[in-house]
């Protein structure tokens, strides 16, 4: 459909069809498309009383036709023909709830290109191809919505949109990934790694293969959403500097608390300064000061902290993922888009780039204070000749223990050390470095601690 | 003007004035008044890329046309008559940051029986007339926004408005005073209620006259807003149990961190169920156990905690007051109001009650566990005459703990006690027939005790 055509019908829907009513075609009818579909039909009137937009679910494409769908799905006109939904004249929003990245981006490219309004809640897909999809929305006409890709219980897309529109921020910190929060939890309880994530699959928290949650790698396809909004940066995750719970153990974990802090695993975008100024972003296990709201989030839930110049810290907590909390965004998302299309507005959303926009710093020079856990051969001058290497690339101890607890391992002693701020470079230089003192068994445990804002 | 010329007007807006011109008149040009011209004026192209709106300032209305007022106030046509903004023909959105009851009230009302979009950030008004100013804005196709009213710095309206539109709120609670929340931090480090306040002042965070804030009511104003969106219940101020924080003491406080909370003055709004069915409003300094984000809020923050059906608990935390985060409040008001203008739009908001909305229940049937903290003389019997009124009244025991802690007063001992849950007006009762004992010095100190949803 030509930018004209776009134009044009929705002058139609403004002037004929009822005071607002506006239709919504989905793509996928799976849980989060049937919970859609449940709330757009079972919460109808009281939608249209509260928001003023009457949404009508007028068709939805699916896969595979003869699938059973229960509840409001199994009264939804369904066709096998994307082009049905996306070339529609009774379609005002295409509703994209397919997941993965085939066909989900070639279907919301091609809507967009016919000057769709495209709403997702497609995290993969907008890391990867976000940027492309967004300028492709500011020249066709289009618009997209996402509020459902990044944890779904909180409005943090729209906050970054629209609220902070006139703020500047500093730093977006985010609990995004509820799998490995949920694991967290299981291993302070003093489960190992392996037997938290058992628990999490047999609770529906976790997949079969879980590599996505527990590297890291679908926080850090988040937080290329967030970075986009927060500083107007555009990277794909694979230059997050990205480390999964995988590594971790109780000891760690028990460590933290006795130490007054909670080991999250947090996704960081902030601003650096100096001759280094740009944007650091990382995706880290991350010891957090237990009086910091980020410490309360507990079991399957996702949290953002935003600090910027305007509001200084805001914090947002809910459930990021399943049928509801997911459903509930996208249905945000479906009003607030509705309001568009009827006035006749859209929306750049931030995402372009800004003149002058900052640029990812490189991970090694991310600045941090670390929390090290160490092993080593109970025997003199090994710790002597640890802290000299510390020493020599910078790294400055505020804190060393060295634990009986019951905990030693053969002839091993473990030894935990809090570092002063330095960087990530220097201290894994370091790290490394020590390992091969040949005095360990084995690696240099190491985690990022947060520094609260000044 | 008449709902007819309203309605020419939008579409005249529409046609006319350039691709998304919204034209805002203030009313007020005060601190938060100045702050959003500041707002709309230096970020004007960053406001309308991001937002897709093009907001034009076109008038204040101010009372005191010679004050000094800095910055881009400066620069924006003044007038002292308000007529010249609400029945203006260049301006879309009126928008009331005057504050105070009167002319306020009149003001809004004027504008919306003139079918105006009304953006406001005055909760005293809200408190009062709301109900009434959202059935008028219904009934003459005006629109009535008002996010800056409760804790500027989160959008906890909108949330409630849309977000939730189509789930079902079980409890609000909320840290709501940025004022009484900085002065309990203060008292947490031992300082007494007076020098606490005193400095409060001395910071600018308390008013000269503080009763509205230590004695509660200004977080009442705001939880009966709350109480209409999130469940319909239509109250005024005086209807809700209010205590505010003006009896609480550095030895309160400090009991609390000893047994695993912090005091916090939390407005609440719950459903009850049982032969009570209905929706429970109270305003309490409440022991908040140490792992619930509400126990994080440090200083002048403000914070919100929803638990609903479909989202579990959603939490928000945010500065609550001070001209940037108010003014943000209203500049994300101000977009969402011209999206709907545009868009001849216009939402019921939840306000106007629900078919079936519950009624609040009697202050006294309201549930809960309490801390008490007792002098008492310190001889046989005691003990066990307070603990014989507790049972006649029905109130058990969870935990006892007689202090000595060097604070025995005179030949008084300081006694702490915790219930399981009763009722408000059971405790109560029992707390005034303790007291008729003879055998305490002062009052029985009585706080509640926040039970986390199971």
């Amino acid at each position: 459909m030509s930018k004209q055509r776009a134009a044009s019908r929705a002058r139609a829907v403004r002037a004929g069809a009822g005071p607002s009513v506006v239709r919504v075609g989905l793509l996928g009818l799976g849980t989060v498309g049937a919970g859609v579909a449940e709330i757009l039909v079972r919460h109808h009137r009281l939608i249209a009383e509260r928001s003023g937009v009457d949404l009508q679910l007028t068709r939805a494409f699916v896969r595979h036709p003869k699938k059973r769908r229960p509840g409001a799905a199994a009264g939804v006109p369904i066709t096998t023909d994307a082009s049905a939904v996306i070339d529609a004249d009774d379609v005002d929003i295409v509703c994209e709830l397919m997941g993965g990245m085939t066909p989900a981006t070639e279907l919301m490219t091609a809507a967009l290109e016919r000057g769709r309004t495209v709403v997702t809640a497609n995290k993969a897909v907008l890391a990867k191809h976000g940027p492309r999809l967004m300028a492709l929305a500011a020249t066709s006409g289009g618009e997209l919505f996402f509020e459902a890709a990044v944890a779904g219980g909180l409005p943090i897309i729209r906050t970054l949109r629209e609220g902070l529109a006139a703020d500047r921020v500093g730093r977006v910190m985010g609990i995004l990934n509820g799998t490995t929060n949920f694991i967290l939890g299981r291993m302070e309880r003093g489960d190992a790694y392996a037997a938290a994530l058992a628990e999490a699959q047999a609770l529906g928290f976790a997949e079969a293969d879980p590599t996505l949650d527990v590297s890291g790698r679908d926080a850090a396809d988040k937080l290329c959403i967030l970075l986009q909004l927060a500083f107007g940066v555009s990277v794909l995750p694979e230059a997050v500097l990205t480390e999964g719970i995988t590594d971790l153990t109780p000891e760690i974990l028990a460590d933290a608390r006795e130490l007054g802090y909670r080991v999250k695993l947090l996704a960081t975008g902030e601003r650096t300064d100096g001759a280094r100024a740009g944007v650091a972003a990382t995706v880290l296990p991350t010891f957090v000061p237990a009086g910091h709201a980020l410490s309360t989030v507990d079991g399957a839930f996702n949290a953002v902290a935003v600090e910027s110049d305007a509001l200084g810290l805001t914090f947002y907590q809910g459930k990021g993922a399943g049928g509801l909390p997911t459903g509930s965004a996208v249905l945000s998302d479906l009003i607030d888009a509705a309001r568009g299309i009827r006035g006749g507005l859209r929306r750049q959303g931030g995402w372009l780039a800004q003149d002058g926009a900052p640029k990812l710093v490189p991970p090694g020079t991310v600045r941090g204070a670390f929390y090290l856990r160490l092993l080593v051969k109970d025997r003199p001058g090994v710790l002597a000749a640890v802290t000299r290497v510390l020493a020599r690339h910078g790294v400055s101890l505020a804190t060393v223990l060295q634990r009986e607890r019951g905990e030693v391992v053969g002839a091993r002693v473990p030894v935990i050390m809090m570092t002063h701020e330095t960087t990530q470079g220097a201290m894994r230089k370091a790290a490394r470095e020590i390992e091969r003192l040949g005095a360990l068994q084995g690696h240099v445990q190491l985690i990022r601690i947060l520094q609260e804002a000044p």
